[in-house]
């Protein structure tokens, strides 16, 4: 994949994990692009700025690190009207309102879509990697699959219920702050459960004995933004409750043990 | 201009200088767009990258910050060679050893057009804003005018030479970071000379009386990266000696005063 040949050439250390932890900051950042990520029928446009909010935060959280700081740089067409302009700055600010950040900076160009890239600033006592351990529970958030599926009826040209977690990512961010000092490594799932398995396989040079069997539809379903996690099989039963406690579902369908693991969905990206 | 209403409708009392600073941290975020900010036939890849990180560079410069992280956001085409790749890898790090920071995240996607936006994190002790005094000499490093001669030499389908600042801005750190602590403000000249004067006389609620005529195609060069500064008369003789002892021009050409500034540029902005 050529995206991760130019990662590879930049020298750096920090790559690898949902954002860099340095010095108790957590920093992440993330693109959101007209075309790329979405298209303009699908969305109006203060979804679009909280969505492209909500992936951001999604990095955070997932290193159990709470935001507040936040850049964004967002181009957009001239033929925005200034209403519309409104409601994309709308989306941005419901979103820093929600999660209590500040939106410090940023630049603002003229292009031909809409293009945004946001960096956030966090803060994190005790961050969460993607390193797991041997003979973890494996488990994720929510249900997956709809993502997909409601992607595709959008490429069929079909329509998606305004609830659509392609719309508006549900982040766990009530669970997981609670529930991350049981945790041992964790990650959101962005490309695929099964592609982030495999992430977390090669981090931490385990495999999966799988206690469900996942489908297809479920484990290559990206752009879920659940969150996949281990933890130690005695922290079941407290984590389980702070589940029922945040009214999140969870799944526990693995276990880590020795080996290496390989996903089998195609490669969305280039 | 519309995207100065959309700065606007952003809850943010960081924007307006070239940084944010917060803590002793200055966070500086700008992007770098094919066919907005450059065509791909003006360029080489690594030139691309190179600049890009010199246009945030200088952000950071201006405010006597020190960079130590930068995040960098790209899109580029499926159809860049692996050769290619690497070239536009090589100048992000080139910068950064150059200038002592470390890559520390960012997010690469799949785009028609090159698409760069980074956010840098420097440090500094004491930062300088746009925030001008009464009184005080007022002044640029470099020459003006050059940028814009050769922007418009390539729109024309002609040739630059290599060593033209619209390739490779020359950033005046050194000078810069020595000559800070006698400065009262500045900023760098991204979009004019006049334009950048409007900004500062927004800002600080002062006009200036010329000691020099600026002509018009000196005024109005954006992209310049030269240094707009603004200093108490006392310091003329030192910063004119560490101007002399760093090898940076300088050219002090107006005063400080009651009033208000307008540019007379026509806006290169939408």
């Amino acid at each position: 994949m050529k995206e991760e040949f130019f990662i590879k050439r930049i020298n750096s250390k920090h790559i690898g994990d949902d954002g860099a932890f340095i010095d108790g900051k957590v920093y992440a950042s993330d693109s959101f692009f007209e075309d790329i990520h979405f298209k303009r029928e699908w969305f109006e446009l203060d979804e679009i700025s909280y969505k492209a909010s909500l992936v951001n935060l999604s990095d955070l959280i997932v290193m159990n690190a709470k935001p507040k700081y936040a850049l964004i740089d967002i181009g957009f067409p001239k033929s925005l009207s200034l209403h519309e302009i409104k409601l994309l700055a709308s989306g941005f600010n419901k979103a820093a309102k929600e999660f209590g950040y500040e939106i410090i900076g940023g630049d603002t160009i003229k292009n031909e879509k809409i293009a945004i890239s946001m960096t956030f600033i966090g803060e994190s006592k005790r961050p969460v990697f993607r390193k797991a351990k041997l003979n973890e529970y494996v488990a994720f958030t929510g249900d997956l699959g709809s993502v997909d599926r409601d992607l595709k009826t959008l490429l069929r040209g079909g329509k998606i219920p305004k609830t659509s977690k392609f719309i508006t990512p549900k982040l766990r961010d009530e669970f997981f702050y609670k529930a991350s000092k049981y945790i041992t490594s964790a990650c959101d799932i962005s490309d695929g459960l099964f592609k982030e398995l495999e992430r977390i396989s090669n981090i931490s040079n385990v495999g999966y004995e799988f206690l469900k069997k996942i489908p297809k539809n479920m484990g290559c379903s990206g752009e879920e933004y659940e969150i996949l996690f281990t933890f130690p099989k005695r922290n079941l039963s407290i984590i389980s409750n702070l589940a029922k406690l945040t009214k999140t579902k969870i799944t526990v369908f693995a276990v880590t043990k020795r080996g290496k693991y390989k996903s089998i969905c195609k490669e969305n990206h280039f």
